[in-house]
Formats: structure tokens, C-alpha cells, sequence
């Protein structure tokens, strides 16, 4: 009833029959989620939720240190990342969350824009126990829950979300692994760079991590995946997904590693998907799979692979142009433009 | 030497060795275009040229009657159509004008935005002469550079060019045939929404006109080519494309007839190409194509097929996100962020 509602409306602006492609399907979807034939977009927020990865202090699967995490959170609250400067660009309210840096903030007690949920300082290494316990991954959960539900209650309809955590692209891989059922090798990409070299030792590291944990039996059990081989970023992450949908938000979706905690949501709610708006068709290995299994077409694809969030946020100007286009343009009868001949 | 300086500034950015992907292309261009390794967007325009074409009287080639060019040009100068509310969405300024619509404006003799240089009242039907004389074209082309001129003396340097004219995916179609080689079959899509026998018709049509015209000698004369089956939109588009590469301007390439018009501008100055940002990749069959032989990657690919330089003003925000990494984010330097292991 509103789907033909909205597909009426949408045809009847003043151009041709679908013309507007995937601003079509946007504006449809934007409007289902709010039960509307006239969505609007309201205090968009990206948020970043950065947590440490104790796999990456062995330098197997990074060529990164992982001190850049807590650097790279520094770089965030003082505005010269990259994700700063997209949100900032498009009017975009920019979170950053310490979930698991290993790393004390505390000379920042009252950033307008820092929220400190630290579960832990970092995961353990997963080479040698599980990442977290199913409590912290539940604690985390939880936390990311309560973070979107603030926000919602402060008016915000449209949120994506962004991560930083050197190695978790190794996590990503993991838990496409294990809930995809696709080899390591074809999970798993250069993260921030690797070389040939490297990402052979990732890929046989890994190996050894999914059969040290058995994850092939955590395919139906997604908070025993997060503890076994999750990242505090990345399960808080999870939680966000689920309240997101709850509160009726229209949800961009970022690139690997933030699709990978979808992965994890839709084992949790297969509703989440509903308002799941893909944003970016990441350069990383392993999302393109990612996105095939998810049946996923993303609207931009850019080539990027860098995380924080920054494809959701490149992203948000075009659903806030699906919204304008439904709510602004004239329609053939308003404007006095006749129809196709035939009609 | 400028080249080597802005990849040394991208690379030094916070972030992964080419991680911004295509915008890192885009920032690298721009700085070239402008020849400085901080290059700024200034009053970024988009300019709709209109026009009318006696093929479209016969019915032969588009579903939409003639009319709805005029009836669009009004909806453009009301606010209503699509480039209206992405154009306002994103601060652009927006300039129609009359190159050639078969009806009188008059009654619009100040509208500030709108610019009357009608060339004739739409073209002759090539299916019996030649669309309009030499001097015509040529005529046009001086009147695209001249608007373009004046904008640029106003402070513009980024722009994108539209069009709207009932038939004109015809005339682009036999531009492409004529200058790529390829087979009309090859070159001809559904425009504003021809059905399977409606495009059977448009390509036999077409094939009649190409014959008729002898399109194949025409390969190295633009000009003839332009005045046997172009229109005064793609002529004076020709025009605004070649002024806007004199003046320094980052171009923004729109869909089809867009990308036919710059075949036409290629021919007459290969220069043309190093100011330009393919900005989408039309629905439009024949575009992909027409990409091809241009060795062309649009930034957006939403599946649009529109006109009225629609994608090229969506793709604007992109170029924006270019300019501002390079020009705001940190380097690992000044962000205290560390560089990979192995440098």
C-alpha cells in the first residue's frame, strides 16, 4: 500500500520511468523505513567505534604497529583524518568511540565527540585464546545498543558506521569465514597494505586460527564467533546495527570490515537488512564476496579501503538526494510536461 | 615536478598507500589542472543547454513528444525538474539556456539564470537535410565558448554541462557511430524509454540517416559531422567544453549526449580530456561503449539516464571530497601517526 504509494509518486516526477536508477530504489527504501511517502533525512552521524586487536602486536597480519589505532583516535578527535574531513564537508556529526583501545584517554574527559566505552585494552591474541569472553562481547553489544539509542533520542534518523582497529580486517575475514562458509583465501585482502609476502603469512595465520577455534561450528552461534575471533570495535558495532534498526533508521553500511559486523547482526536480526543501505564497494579482497552474499549493490565504487567509516559518509549525499528528489521535484501533471506518447 | 609534489602530499596523508582511491585520481588531477598543490573549487556551475530536433517530430526515434523540451525548460526555470534539486542540494549554480528550442521565451526576459541564444527554433529533420549549415554549428560553438567565457571572468573554475532536447540520444548515437566506428546497433539505446519495437524503428532510422549523410567520411571533419546530425544543445556544448579546458576548468562529464558532445570537442582539441572528470556511467546502452574508447572511468555508477547534467552534479561533492583531503587532512607527520613496518 505505501510501496505503491511511493512507486506512484516516484514515477510520476517530471523525467523518465526509472531514470533516476538507484536514487529510485532509495527513495523507496527510505521511505518504507519511515512509513512515509515524504522521508526526511535528519541529523545525520557517523560513528566510529576504534578498538585494538591483540593478533596485531605479533605483526603477522599488519604492517602496521599497533600503537596507530590509539594515534589514529587521536588524529580523529583533533580533525585531520580523512573521516573528519568528509563529515565535516556534508554537515555529517562525527562519534568517535574508544570500544577496546589499548590506549588511556583520559586527558580527554570531556571531547564533545569522544565517548569512552572501553571494554578491555584490546583483545587477546587469538593465535592463543579467545579474543574476548562471551560477557564482553555481550558488554559490548550492549554498549553500542545504548550509544544509537542516545542518539536517536537526540533526533538522528540516519546513521553509518565507521571503524579503526589495526588487524581487524583479520577479523572481518574470520567471521566471513566462518558464516559464508568461503576459504580463508578468498576472505582475506591486503588490509592497510600487505605485501605478497604478508598476506601469505595472513592467510596461513588465519588458517590456523579457524581450525585452533573450530569457527566452522559457530556458524549459528554469532556472539561465540565475536568472542573467539570478533574485536571490541567490532562487536559494539553489532549492537549499533540492531538498536539502529529498532529505532527506524535509515543505516549506511561501510566497506569490509563494517560489513562483516552486518554479518554477525543479520545472524542476530535478519530484519537489520531491511534498512541497510550498502555505501561503498570496497577495494579490500574479500568484499565483493562479502557483498554477493548479502545479494549487496552498493551505490559507490570508489576503490577505497580505508575504513573509519569514510564510503558511508561519501554516501549520505545521495540518499539525502533519493529524499530531495521524492520530496522536491514537480510532477508531470504540476509542471505541465505531457507524458510518454503511448500513455 | 608539480606531478611528483601532489603524489608526495597525497601519500604523506593519514592513511594507507592509495586507500582514498579514486579520489586520490581526482585530487592528482585537479592539482594539475590548476598547477598547484592546494587546488580550490570555486562557484562550481552546471549549465543545461536545450534543443530541438526535427527528427523528433517524426515520431521515428522518441517516445516523448517534441514539446516536452520547451515544457522542461519551464520546469527547469520553475525549480522542478531533478538538476534543480541536486544543483540546490549542493550550493551549484544552475544556467539554462535556449540554444535552439523550437518556442518562444520571451516571456522570460530577465530570469536570472536563464540564457536566451536560440540559434534557430530546433533543427531541420535529417532525415531529409542537413540538421542545420556550417555556420550554424559554428555559430553555436562561439556561443558555447562565450557563455563559458563570461563565467569563468565570474570566478567558476568547475563545470558541468547537461542537456535537454527530445531526440538528441539520436544524435549522439550517430556522432558515435560516426567518430568510434561502431555499428549504429551498437551505438543506439532506449533514450527516454523506447520500447523493443520502438528501438528497432530508432535503429533502422538511424541507419537510414548515416547512409543518407554518408556519416563515415565525416570521421575527420567535427564540424560537418556536427551540422549533418547534430544538435544546437551539442554544438553549443562543443563550444563550452573547448572554452572551459582554455580557462583552466575542471570539467565534470556527464551521460551520453554529454559524452558525445566531447567526442566532437576531442576532435577539435585533443587538449579537452586532461580537464575532464567523468562524472557517471549512464543507463544509456552505448555509453559503456563510448567510456571505452575514451579509456574513461566514471566516479558514479547509479544506473541514471537522465540528462540535464544530473550525474555530472552529483559527482560534484565527490571532487569537493578530492580537494578537501588533500588540502585538510593530516600528514602521518603532523598527526604524530606512524608508517608502515617496513619504511
Amino acid at each position: 500500500m505505501l510501496q505503491e504509494q511511493l512507486q506512484q509518486a516516484i514515477n510520476n516526477k517530471t523525467k523518465p520511468l526509472g531514470a533516476l536508477g538507484a536514487l529510485e530504489t532509495i527513495a523507496l527504501q527510505t521511505g518504507m523505513i519511515q512509513g512515509t511517502v515524504r522521508p526526511v533525512i535528519r541529523h545525520p552521524h557517523i560513528v566510529v567505534f576504534a578498538g585494538d586487536h591483540g593478533i596485531a602486536a605479533t605483526g603477522l597480519v599488519n604492517p602496521y604497529p599497533q600503537a596507530v589505532t590509539a594515534q589514529m583516535v587521536l588524529n580523529f578527535l583533533h580533525g585531520g583524518a580523512a573521516i573528519n574531513v568528509f563529515t565535516r564537508q556534508h554537515n555529517i556529526e562525527l562519534i568517535v568511540v574508544d570500544a577496546g583501545v589499548n590506549h588511556d584517554f583520559t586527558q580527554f574527559p570531556d571531547h564533545p565527540h569522544f565517548i569512552h566505552a572501553k571494554i578491555a585494552q584490546g583483545t587477546h591474541n587469538y593465535l592463543e585464546a579467545p579474543a574476548m569472553s562471551r560477557e564482553q562481547a555481550n558488554a559490548a553489544i550492549a554498549k553500542g545498543k545504548e550509544i544509537v539509542h542516545q542518539l536517536a533520542t537526540k533526533g538522528c534518523n540516519c546513521i553509518g558506521f565507521g571503524e579503526m582497529g589495526i588487524g581487524n580486517t583479520s577479523s572481518a575475514s574470520l567471521i566471513m569465514n566462518a558464516l559464508t562458509g568461503l576459504s580463508i583465501e578468498a576472505c582475506t585482502g591486503r588490509g592497510t597494505g600487505a605485501s605478497d609476502e604478508q598476506l601469505q603469512t595472513k592467510i596461513r595465520t588465519l588458517e590456523t586460527v579457524a581450525q585452533k577455534h573450530h569457527l566452522k561450528a559457530y556458524d549459528k552461534d554469532a556472539i561465540g564467533l565475536l568472542s573467539k575471533v570478533g574485536g571490541f570495535e567490532i562487536a559494539m558495532m553489532v549492537g549499533a546495527y540492531l538498536q539502529a534498526a529498532e529505532e527506524k533508521m535509515v543505516i549506511l553500511v561501510d566497506g569490509f570490515i563494517a560489513t562483516a559486523a552486518l554479518l554477525i547482526a543479520k545472524e542476530l536480526n535478519p530484519v537489520v537488512l531491511d534498512h541497510c543501505i550498502f555505501a561503498h564497494h570496497s577495494g579490500e579482497h574479500g568484499h565483493e564476496k562479502m557483498l554477493q552474499h548479502l545479494e549487496a549493490r552498493p551505490l559507490l565504487q570508489l576503490g577505497m579501503r580505508l575504513g573509519e567509516g569514510t564510503g558511508a559518509a561519501l554516501a549520505i549525499p545521495l540518499v539525502q538526494s533519493a529524499v530531495n528528489f521524492l520530496c522536491e521535484m514537480a510532477s508531470f501533471e504540476s509542471a505541465g510536461v505531457e507524458k510518454k506518447s503511448e500513455e
